[in-house]
């Protein structure tokens, strides 16, 4: 079953996702040093930033310094999160040229997180996305808590895929389908994408795992099997949910990338890089090595 | 493909295979409140200690000891590491009902693991093995470096194969494959199994996977859709291979047993149950918590 194709698109959301969810406050030379590394690495998506007020999240203060700093060699793209239409001008200021924009199942979890309904979010997308599209940017969408909510409890399927429909018919190129709390195990990725699968190719969605219960390995394999073809990761594990219990968050890129290399997919990653700058960033940021690849490598 | 079955049966490995590689040496009572602690959890086998030379192997001392004093309810098995004829004295003196020996397929391992070559360890077992059934005793295998040897690199699988079916022949009941330094991924397992079927049942091997490399829950992923029923894990992660590079040991139990049950395999195990002797053994030791799902659990 599933997608033949050798070929795997990585999303790595180590300078967002990631960052955003650590302790420590990078400044800007950080940040933009992180993404230069990681595009050294031959990752050829890396989130590089977000337009999010820094009242409320610091750790993304300046993204369009970031974004207008960075070395931006044609084969990587650079995707950067924007909530708003604020957040959309300051995106088109900077020059960015994919957005992504960031909802979830669940109306518990995007209250607390963007502030409104699921409903609301979507309505306000479609605007965003209009707006971006007929600037020549691409979408991505984001939605979270597709498995589970930590306000809520668990997600039918069928709530990810009404969402990720309209996503896709606003525009997005692709659509993520997070695990934010990491509870998943691979039967219910196999429901998940058995549901998603009814209306959505496989090539327009990713899975973006949080390995909270281990489990995000294993969740990345049946993804593989079902033929999924693009994971979001983070290099060294950055970051997580914050809402989520427990201490793992974000799936760690090497680990994936061990796997998927072992198993003969082509990621275009130099492995050995990645480790290094996973190395660098830990030490950096001075912070526990989340890769198991990257602690056995170490030594 | 595969065994269609539901039951899965774990091997506890975690009070042997697991404290014999920490660097904390508990006491023979510790030793007993694990071993008695696990089995109230519902495991039904649990490798209790090893008749191993404590000037070598100084947590495993007192053994005799720990396998008499321990509860033994009839539904659950203690099997004992036995390596020579002296240890077999000691496990029939015990009244031990089940033994595992322990080989490798590479000849570096088991001349710096248990001081003779595999032939020679091999031609030791036929003795070992024919004595013990005589005395009624059940027999496992363990081979170590299926994967691959640190010292020799890359293993064969027919070496595996070839190794597993003189274990077979000479009475063993299982034969458990190590992935001892935890260097395979999915794609090796399933390299790995294809030759073994080629002369023994799913349902006469177990894997013994470690996770220094962040692979094993997608391992079992793979060994389970290919019919393997039976899995070695360790409570919290406790242990792994001293030579191995990284930190990062056998695959944690509450972990494995967490994604069984999500894919709906019976395992018999209370996982809240599973977790409390998880952090009491971890708090006992001082030891920092090797299993996701009990790390998240916890807070």
């Amino acid at each position: 079953m599933g997608n033949p194709s050798k070929d795997i698109k990585l999303v790595e959301v180590g300078p967002r996702d990631g960052l955003q969810n650590e302790p420590s406050h990078p400044d800007v030379d950080t940040r933009i040093a992180l993404i230069n590394k990681l595009a050294g690495t031959g990752l050829n998506e890396i989130e590089a930033g977000a337009f999010v007020s820094p009242k409320w999240v610091p750790q993304m203060a300046d993204s369009g310094d970031v974004y207008r700093r960075i070395e931006k060699p044609a084969c990587v793209s650079f995707p950067m999160l924007v909530p708003n239409e604020k957040g959309l001008d300051l995106a088109l200021e900077a020059g960015v040229q994919k957005i992504a924009l960031f909802t979830a199942t669940s109306d518990d979890f995007t209250a607390k997180n963007i502030n409104c309904s699921v409903e609301e979010s979507l309505a306000r997308f479609e605007t965003l996305a209009k707006r971006a599209i007929e600037n020549k940017m691409s979408v991505r969408g984001y939605i979270s808590t597709v498995i589970s909510c930590p306000y809520a409890g668990p997600q039918a399927p069928e709530k990810a895929l009404s969402i990720a429909s309209k996503l896709v018919d606003m525009g997005c190129e692709e659509v993520s389908l997070g695990d934010t709390i990491g509870v998943g195990t691979p039967a219910n990725i196999e429901s998940l994408l058995e549901v998603l699968f009814t209306q959505i190719d496989a090539d327009k969605l990713a899975l973006h795992l949080h390995d909270t219960y281990g489990q995000a390995i294993a969740n990345i394999l049946k993804g593989l099997e079902m033929g999924i073809r693009t994971f979001d990761t983070s290099i060294a594990g950055l970051g997580g949910c914050p809402y989520a219990k427990g201490a793992s968050g974000n799936v760690a890129t090497e680990d994936v990338v061990y796997m998927l290399h072992g198993l003969g997919f082509e990621t275009g990653v130099d492995l050995k890089k990645l480790i290094q700058v996973s190395h660098w960033i830990c030490e950096t940021l001075g912070r526990e090595q989340g890769s198991k690849v990257s602690r056995a490598m170490q030594a």
